[in-house]
C-alpha cells in the first residue's frame, strides 16, 4: 500500500551525524564525529556488584512494572543531589526519570508545542533536539551564538517579533555543537526575557559536570524563581549512555504534564537500571566518580587542543573548550565545514560539518564539529595531523 | 508562571488503572486490578548469568549508545523467530526494537496521525493505547467488542461513515481488558476491510503466545499481503515489563520512519538488555520458556475461572479465555461496573471498572476487568469470594 504520513514528520529525515557515524564503524577510520563517553568511564565493576545483589535479592521488583514518574529512591536520590551540589529545585518543583535526556525535549515538546508554533533554539545547537522539534511541526527560530553564548539581542529581537513562540530551548554550559558556555550576565538576561515574555526555557544540561578548567557557573535553573525553567539532566555522560536515564526538574504542573505524557510514550524508563543508578549514589562516592571521569576527559581535551594547536593554527580557529566533549572549528578561510569533512574523510578521519547542526541549513557553515571523548590519544594526534593536511588542501 | 499547554494533551488524564494500582500498594488488598506478569515468570536466573557475561566481557558495547532500530542479533532472532514460528514477515517488512510494545502505538500514532484525524479501535481496548491517541489529538471511533471480536459490521459503517480514518487499532488475540479473540473469520473480513479501504491497522499482540487453551490463530499480519498491517509485540509477557522491550514489524518504509521517530524519542532502547535478550534467545530454549510460562498461568486461569464459578456465577457472567491475563465479567444485573468496583475494594478487593476502557467514557459499563496472573491461588480463591458478596450487594 501506499503509506499517508502524518505531515508533521514530513521533513524529518535521519540526522546526517547517523549516516556520518555509520562510515565510522570502519575501524580504520579515526572517527572524531561521535558524542559517545569513553567506556573507561563506565563505572562497569560497581554496576555488576549491583546488578548481581539485584538478580539475587530483588529480581522480582526490578524486573516487574514500575510507575511513570520514576523509582522512587532514584528521584529522591537525583533530587538531593541537584538541591545540595547544584542549587537546583524549589518546593515547588518535582522531577521525573525519563529515557536519556533526549526524551525531555520530546516529552516537553509534546506538552507545549501546537504545530506551528515557534521554539526558539541556539543554532547551530543538537541535532537531536532540532529535529525532535521539527517532528512536533514547530517553527525553529535559531539565534547566532557567540563565544560566550547566544546573542542576547537577538533572542529578544525574536521574543518581540516572533509569533507563538512557545519555548526557548538551550544548551548553557559546554554546548553541543560548540563547546561554548553562556555568561553569567547572559543567564541573568535570558531569565529577564524568558519572565517577560512568559517563555519557559529548556535547560537542557548534560554535560555541566564535565568541567575540566575555570570555575563552576549557576544554572538557569537555580537562579530560577518563578517556574519558568525546565531543567533536563542526563546520567549518559556521568553513569553510562546506553542505559538509557536521564530526568527532569520543573514545577509540579509541568512534571504532572510529563508524566501523563511518558505514560503512554515507553510507561516507564528501564526499572533494573533504575535501581542500580540509584544504589550506585548511594553505595559509592559519586563526586569521586565524575572527578576520575573529568581527568580522563581533561587530557583528552588537552591533547586534542595541544594537537590542533600543533597541525591547524593556521587553517582552523578555536577555543578550548572548559568542559564538555566537543571543540568547535572555526575555517578561517572561510570555506565550507562540509567540503573539509570530505577532505579529511578520504583520509580516513571523521567529523561532523557545521552545517549539520544549522536551525536552516541550506547555508553553508565554514566550521566543524571534533569530538575528543572517544578517540584514543594515538588517535587524538595522527587524526589532528591528518586534519590539518585536509584542512590546507581546502 | 501559568503553563500554557498544547492542545493535544488538554483532555489528557493519569489513567483510571494507575490510580487504583496506587491503592493497591496496601499489601492487605487482594489486587485483580493489575495486568503485571508474576515474577515467578521471570528467567531472572538465565539473565544474570548473561549479565555477568556482559559485565565481564562486552560492557563497553553494552553499555554505550547504540542506534535507534535496535541491537543487531536482537533484531534478526526476533524476526527469525517470528518468521519461522508465526509466519510474520515478508522481503519487503523490517523491524525496529521499541522501548517496550507501548512505544510502538506512540511512534505509529506519531507517524500517521494528524491532529482531528480519525483512528478506529475496539471499545472497549487497552486504555493506555487510547490515552496514547488522544494526545496527538486524534478523533477516537470505538467498535463495540462482541466475544468473537469486533462487530465487523460496525467497522465497515465507520469505515464507510468516518471522515480522515489513517489507522485501525486492534488487538486481536486474548484482547485487553476483555481477553476475548478475533474469530479466523473476521480476521479475513478486517484485512479485506483494511485493503479496501486503505487504512493501515495496528496488530498490537503482547499476549500472542500466552494461550493455555485451543488452537491457535493466525495472526492478522500472517496473513498480510500488502504492507497493511503493522504488528507490534512485546517482551514484557514473556520475559520481563521491567526492562521495557518490545517490536514493531511492519513494512520498510513504515519502520523507516518509526525509526527516525524513535531517534528523536528516546535515541535507543536500554542496550545492556537488548543484549540480555538476544543472548537469551541463543543461549536457552524460548519456547520451553514459553511453555513454563503458560502452564503457571493456566492454572491460575482455571482456578479464577473456577472461583468464579463457585461465588459468583449468580451475579456475573464471563467467558473463560483461552490465553492472555485478564478475564471480563458481564453484571447480569446491568448495573455499573464501577459502583461494583466500589463495593469489592471496600471488602479488600481492587478490580477496574469496565468503563476505564472505553472510548466513551461517559456512559456506564455493567463489567469489570479481572487479572488472574499476579494473585496467589489463595488470593485468587478469597478474593472471588469476597467479590461475589460484594456482587450480591450491588
Amino acid at each position: 500500500m501506499e503509506y499517508n504520513f502524518a505531515t508533521r514528520i514530513g521533513g524529518l529525515k535521519p540526522s546526517a551525524i547517523r549516516e556520518i557515524l555509520k562510515v565510522t564503524q570502519d575501524p580504520s577510520v579515526i572517527s572524531f564525529a561521535a558524542g559517545n563517553p569513553s567506556p573507561e568511564a563506565f563505572p562497569a565493576r560497581e554496576m555488576r556488584a549491583i546488578s548481581d545483589d539485584l538478580f539475587e535479592n530483588h529480581f522480582a521488583s526490578a524486573l516487574q512494572y514500575g510507575v511513570s514518574e520514576g523509582y522512587t529512591p532514584l528521584r529522591e536520590l537525583t533530587m538531593k543531589r541537584l538541591r545540595e551540589k547544584f542549587s537546583i529545585g524549589t518546593d515547588d518543583d518535582d522531577l521525573i526519570i525519563l529515557s536519556g535526556g533526549q526524551q525531555g525535549m520530546d516529552l516537553t515538546a509534546k506538552c507545549f508545542l501546537n504545530e506551528g508554533d515557534t521554539i526558539i533554539t541556539e543554532s547551530p545547537s543538537f541535532i537531536g533536539s532540532l529535529n525532535c522539534f521539527r517532528s512536533y511541526g514547530a517553527k525553529l527560530v535559531g539565534i547566532p551564538m557567540q563565544r560566550d553564548g547566544l546573542d542576547v539581542d537577538a533572542l529578544e529581537q525574536a521574543l518581540k517579533t516572533e509569533k507563538n513562540v512557545k519555548l526557548l530551548y538551550l544548551i548553557p554550559t559546554f554546548q553541543n555543537p560548540t563547546g561554548y558556555c553562556l555568561s553569567i550576565e547572559k543567564r541573568k538576561r535570558v531569565l529577564e526575557l524568558a519572565q517577560l515574555y512568559d517563555v519557559p526555557v529548556i535547560e537542557d544540561n548534560p554535560y555541566y559536570e564535565l568541567r575540566y578548567s575555570g570555575s563552576p557557573i549557576p544554572t538557569l535553573k537555580s537562579m530560577d524563581t518563578d517556574g519558568h525553567v525546565i531543567y533536563v539532566g542526563s546520567y549518559s555522560k556521568v553513569l553510562a549512555p546506553g542505559i538509557r536515564l536521564g530526568f527532569a526538574c520543573a514545577n509540579k504542573k509541568v512534571i504532572g504534564k510529563l508524566t501523563v505524557v511518558k505514560q503512554v510514550s515507553d510507561v516507564h524508563s528501564n526499572l533494573f537500571f533504575q535501581m542500580i543508578a540509584a544504589e550506585y549514589i548511594k553505595r559509592y562516592d559519586f563526586d569521586a566518580h565524575v572527578a576520575e571521569v573529568c581527568s580522563i576527559y581533561r587530557r583528552k581535551r588537552d591533547a586534542m587542543a595541544d594537537a590542533l594547536q600543533k597541525y591547524c593554527a593556521d587553517t582552523l580557529d578555536f577555543v578550548k573548550p572548559d568542559g564538555g566533549l566537543f571543540l568547535w572549528c572555526d575555517i578561517r578561510s572561510g570555506k565550507d565545514g562540509a567540503e573539509l569533512c570530505r577532505l579529511s574523510g578520504k583520509r580516513g578521519v571523521a567529523a561532523v560539518p557545521g552545517v549539520a547542526f544549522s536551525v536552516d541549513p541550506s547555508v553553508p557553515v565554514a566550521a566543524i564539529r571534533l569530538n575528543f571523548s572517544l578517540p584514543t590519544f594515538e588517535q587524538l594526534e595522527r587524526g589532528s595531523m591528518l586534519l590539518g593536511e585536509a584542512a590546507r588542501e581546502l
